[in-house]
This record gives structure tokens, sequence and C-alpha cells, in this order.
């Protein structure tokens, strides 16, 4: 494979950059090194950057997925020195600076790791059947189908005990993307659904939002997290902070103690850096996050730099978070420090900008916390609103999503309500006919 | 299964009507007994009613599947008459008057069979593995995935002769599905993708049209369908008619005699009824569709309706269309007959009126014949445009779609160019090293 555009052969001496992953540590890092004389392949498995912040509305029907993607290379259409390749990364071998790729192979200059996180089961790897996580549009349509389809299912049922279990739903997770997931499943059962079923009372479902620790939003402030609990439970959701679930399986969840009927159980509490951290052969923390040298490179390694949520980065004795923002800076900075390396200076120490955190909650609630700006509530919702639609990339997204959201304002209706691909299994169990026999 | 509203037993005692199918002809006919003293039950295996004209529009990134597709239980969830399930058919005893569900039973007073058609390859079962036909939400996402990931190969591809075979498209079948993809693959390889590559010239992509009859567009007059040839070649389409493909395996098709590599094949070819249509116990014609009486009932059976593309219909002695004019029309036929048959009145025969016939061909360009009027053109496409629009379901999708569609228009881009699930099969035996070895 050779990496520069045909026409211009000149590009062919310039060194090779070879970023792994098209998230926001990855894209940054690119744009990033758009004037650098270098040229730059940028590989991802999938063709999209995706606006992870807005995934739970793809789960929840809110937002289609197209919605919050755009492809890679039309984002980078216009960086000449930027060629990208859907490809899946097989291995690094950092000693003679190379990756193989499932279609190949690309030596590289520098290198960027930036393949982000995925889902920790804490050990427990049987309950991601029961409990999946959401962090691909993959997740996000898989959780939507089950979801919708679980309201289905309780239409179909007979049996009281089997239709309850069909309406109760268990976040597990106190973090941002469980109280959205929580949040927004409330305000579906509450508002979008009622009027459409005809046998099963959707208002009875029950959402449950479980956290193992003392509080929800734990990297809030406190009276934020309580504020959290008490929109949630305003919007209908049961919180149970200081409970940890010890079992998940087909028939829902083991809760401090008790068992919990539930045919559909959401995992938002454990993440973990990509399995591509182990094979640089470094020291790596408990999640699997690489431990970087301060400029972001690998220790003994200086032409390989590590960013985003698969980096361990610590900063006044505290990690630095695992969010977009973060991802973005490392992203850029390593792009900083691969232009000082080509003028032979020495890379600058990362330092991280925290402006701020802030969560939405469910319809009209939300928790803002930048610097000394504390909010909650409608006007925090406006707040985030306004942030999310200025970071999703491209215009065209932005007038759909303002569009949608507008529509969903005002009708409490969630546009993207369809099942596609086999419902998950259980659907087909439910028994139409009571003890009774035959009804028609 | 009890399908009456649980507070209004008073219903318990009408007639229960069970309509198979959420398409256009059991959805007509469900809306058409709103204020018939019946209750009905609708059972489809998707949660929505899609509206098939735009399918082809998923299939080429130029939609969300949200878009085009509607909850069958949120059109109708102010007719309190009606309650939606979401299951599949096993079997139907009409000695019995039961429906057998994968999730219990129904008896039904009244039965309508509305499930359509699928895909045929005509005795050629294991092409179905290489050309995907586009019949649901889920054939469309699988073509867009497989077209956007051809894209993606050959910008990995370093062999000529295989770089080629992934930009080669081959669409079989000149009637409106083929030539509506076959021309909106010809815009995408011309106008969306090309400077977004950097090794694969996509203008070099070809898109094959293969007819086995002597002309596209069967159904039209002859001299819409020479038009439809001609704008199909502006656009940069190879039309083969009077060419049939005798063979489809992984590396192309072998048509004419001669084989054309390709690994992008799409099928639009052969329709065939649902396989139910077989269960009735009554004569079925070469496709599969039910031989039904002139009021659209079962001979014999007086009590079962079939409708839509399982009906085989002849009037004036010419087959009545597999289009959605004619599965509404013979849904509200079938609801009409119904509402006689409770009143002790016999049964009129069915009657097609063919409002006229339009198919788009891509950007800018269409066929219409209403009647005495013929168009073609940028005109035709306006024409087809505002029909489509106008009938789609739901406000909402009207603006969205619309909204869609003029930014198409003027950037030439397609919004939902997402690649979802595991690309096809094929996509990662690209070699990335030509035969020179390791590159960089």
């Amino acid at each position: 494979m050779d990496s520069a555009p045909t026409h211009d052969h000149e590009k062919n001496r310039l060194p090779h950059v070879v970023v792994l992953g098209g998230g926001f540590g990855g894209l940054w890092a690119t744009r990033a090194l758009a004037t650098a004389p270098v040229r730059i392949s940028l590989v991802d498995r999938t063709n999209h950057h995706l606006f992870q912040p807005l995934l739970y509305q793809v789960a929840t029907a809110g937002l289609s997925a197209p919605d919050i993607a755009a492809p890679l290379r039309h984002i980078l259409r216009r960086q000449r020195n930027a060629t990208v390749y859907m490809d899946e990364v097989r291995s690094i071998d950092v000693a003679a600076r190379r990756v193989a790729l499932a279609g190949g192979g690309l030596d590289y200059d520098f290198l960027l790791v930036a393949t982000g996180a995925t889902h920790a089961y804490f050990g427990h790897d049987d309950w991601a059947a029961h409990a999946p996580g959401l962090k691909t549009l993959e997740d996000a349509l898989g959780i939507r189908s089950r979801v919708l389809s679980a309201f289905e299912a309780a239409e179909r049922e007979n049996d009281p005990l089997q239709r309850e279990a069909w309406l109760n739903f268990v976040v597990i997770g106190g973090g941002p993307t469980g109280v959205e997931l929580a949040g927004t499943l409330a305000e579906i059962a509450r508002h979008t659904l009622p009027r459409e079923f005809r046998h099963a009372d959707v208002r009875d479902a029950r959402i449950h939002l479980v956290e193992a620790g003392p509080r929800l939003l734990a990297s809030m402030p406190e009276d934020l997290s309580e504020k959290t609990r008490q929109q949630l439970q305003r919007l209908g959701v049961q919180v149970h902070t200081g409970d940890a679930v010890t079992a998940i399986d087909e028939e829902g969840v083991v809760l401090a103690g008790s068992r919990l009927a539930s045919r559909t159980v959401l995992w938002a509490a454990g993440v973990a850096a990509s399995p591509l951290g182990g094979q640089l052969g470094l020291a790596t923390d408990r999640a699997g996050r690489v431990q970087v040298a301060a400029d972001l490179s690998l220790p003994g390694h200086p032409e390989v730099f590590v960013v985003g949520d698969l980096a361990s980065v610590s900063q006044d004795g505290k990690p630095v978070p695992g969010v977009a923002p973060a991802a973005k800076q490392m992203g850029a900075h390593a792009a900083g420090v691969i232009r000082d390396r080509l003028r032979g200076a020495p890379g600058k120490p990362f330092r991280y900008r925290d402006y701020g955190n802030l969560a939405t909650i469910g319809r009209m609630a939300a928790v803002v916390h930048f610097g000394r700006l504390k909010l909650s509530g409608l006007l925090a919702w406006w707040f985030w609103l306004v942030a999310h639609l200025f970071f999703l990339i491209g215009f065209r997204n932005r007038i759909i999503v303002l569009t949608n959201w507008a529509w969903s304002y005002w009708t409490y209706q969630r546009h993207a309500r369809i099942i596609v691909g086999k419902p998950p299994a259980g659907g087909g169990n439910a028994k139409k006919n009571g003890p009774g026999g035959a009804v028609s």
C-alpha cells in the first residue's frame, strides 16, 4: 500500500505518521497535522467518526445513527496529506515500526495509538450477553432493538409476572451514560408510548438505576449529584446507590442480595482500554490503559504516542478523565510533539485543561459544572443542548439534530423507533394463550 | 391473548378481524375498518410500516432507516379498535379459523392476509448470498454496507484487477428498483465520492444494469423505456438489455456468456409471493401468488381475504401490478367487503384504478406516465418528488426527507454513508502489499 496520492510523488519522501483510531483523539491529531510536512494514514475499523456524547440518543430512538456519525474520509476530504483506511489492526511491532492490519501492513515513522475504550465486566464476561454496553453505533442500535422489543413483548404477554419483567429496566452504572439512559427510558415510558399500547400499561414500567458507589456522577460536586438524583426521581427513575449487582442472567439481576426480574439490563458501569494497549509491551494500569511519558509518548519510544481513553495520564495527583475534551487535547498535543520532533526540538509535557463537566438527565433536566458555575434543571439543559450542537461535526447534522430535538420536545415523540435486525432472544417466548386455552 | 382493550369488555363481543402484514395492503385495510363494529388485530414481524418506494434511498445512503419507516402502533394510536402485535406467523388453519404465531395463537372471524412478496432467484437460491435483494430495511442497510465497503476495499487494494472488481457494480433487473439503484450508484461514483479517495479513482467505477427482457421498465410505454435508457447512459450507467446473467458467485457474474468481475452484485430481478400463501391450501400461480375470487376473498372461504403482492388478480386480461397503489386499493376494498358481509350484503368485485406509473432514474431524471401524460427528465423528477413526499406517512418524516433531499441536491452529499455491522465477506482480502513487499 502506497499512502501517497499517486499524483504527488514528492510526498513519498515525507515522514509517515500512522494514526490508529478515528475517534476524538485520532481525528484531532490528524487535523492538527494538516500543515505539517508529513503524510498521514488514519486507520479505523469503521468508516465513520462517531459523536459519542450523543450515542445514548441513538440507543433510545431519539436520533438516527447517521445523525451523529460522519464518514472519516468525508471529514478529511480537503486534507490532502491524510489517507483514510477502513481496516482492522491486528498487531503493532514497535521494534520494527510496523502495524499489521487485516488487509496488509503499514510501516511508520511516527505512530499514534488512539483506539479508545470498550466495556469491562469486572471478570464477569458472561454478563455481556445479558447486559450490553454502549460504545459503538452497533451497540446503540442493539440496545434500541432490545428496549423497543421489550415493550412489544409486554403487549403480547398474558402472564402478569412475565409482563412486569418485560417492563422492568435496569441500568447499571451511575456515571453520565447511566444517568442519560435511565432518564430517557423514563421519559419514553411515561410520555412517548402510553397511548399506543392496548394491553400493557407502559406507565407501569420501572426504570432502576444502580450505582455501587455512594453517589451518582462521582466526578461532579456532591450537591450536583444530589440534584441529579432528585431530577431522576421526579422523572420516575428508582435510584439505588451503594448497592451492587452481584449476578446478571436472562431472568434479571441480583441487587443487594435480592432478585429483580428484568428482561432488559443495560451496562454503563465499567470501561477498559482497548486490548491493543497491551501489545505495546509496556506497563498498563488495572483498566488496561498505557502509562505514557509526560509528552504522551511511550517510554523508550519517542516515535510512538498513546492518546485518549487508552492513555493513563495523571495530573496533580488525579487521573485525567476519559472524556471527549481530554482526548481531543491529547490528540492535538501529540501532533504538536511530532512537529517538535521533526524540528529536533524536545516535546512539551501535556497539560489537561478542564473546562468543566456536564451531563443531561432527561427532558429539560441536566447538571453543569464549569469552574465556579453550577447549574441544574432547565437552564443546565439548554446549556447542554447548545454545547452539544456546537461540537457536533457537520453543519447538516446540526440542523437535522436540532429539528429532531425540537420535534421531540413539542410532541414527546422519538422518531427512530424502528426495530431492525432480529429481536433479541426471549422475544418469542411470550405465551399468548393464558391458562384458559385458546382466545380470540 | 385477548385482543380487546381490557378497559372495554363490550368490544369482546365484536367480530375479530386478524390482519397479517402491516404494509400498504394490511395498513390500508385496518384504517378502512376504523369505524366498523369489529376489533382488529394487526400482526407484523417488524414494528414498523415501511414506505417501500423510497427503500432504494436507504440502500444508497441518501436517507436513514427511520426516515421512511414509522412504528405501526404509532400510526394506529388513535384507532382504538386496533391492536398491534409484533410477532411472526407460523401457520394458518382456515378450517379452524385460527392463526398460529410464534408467541401464541389468534382465532378470527375474518382474516386478511397481506404478507407481500420477497426475492426470487428462479431456482438459483445459491445466488442469494452474492446478490442481495431489496425488500426490507435490513436488506437496505445490508446493501448500503456492501456498496460503501466496496469503495473502501478499492482504496486499500493495490492489484489493479482486484481494484477494478471492487469498482464494478452489477444491478440485475431493469424494473423500477434496478433503474433507481443503478442511477443512484452512478451519481455516487461520479459526484459524491471522487474527492475523498486518494488511491482509488472512483470515477473509474462501472455501473452495469442488466435486463434479460428487451427493454427497461417494461410496464411503461416504449418511448419512456428508451428515454430511461438514455438518461441512465448520460449518468454513466452501462445498460445491457436482452442479456441474461447465467451465473453469480463471489468473483462476479457471467453475462451473455462472458465473465464480468464484480464484488458487488445487487438483485432487483425476481419477486415471489410470501410463502404463507401456499398454506391457504389453494391454487397459487408460478410466483406463489394466491388466486382470489372477484371480491378478493378465498374461493370457498368468504371470511378470508388476500390482498397486495400476495394476491393474483387479473383485470381486462392483464395482471394487476405489484405496486403500492394496487395494495392500498385492495386493502381498502377487502375492508369494504367485510363491512358488507357484516350487513349480510354480497361483496362487490374489485376494480383496480390505474392512476399512472412513475419511476425515478437519478439526479433530476425520472419518467412519468399518467393516462395520456408522458414526462421525462427534470419535470418528471419534480413530479416524482412531490408525489412521493405527499404519500410519505408522517408530517415530521416529510420535513426531514425534504431537508435531506435539498441538502443532497445542493451538495451532492448523501448523509447516511455509515457502515454499521460487519463488512461483508471479502472486505478483508485486499492485499495491502503489492508484489514488491513492504511499503510504508
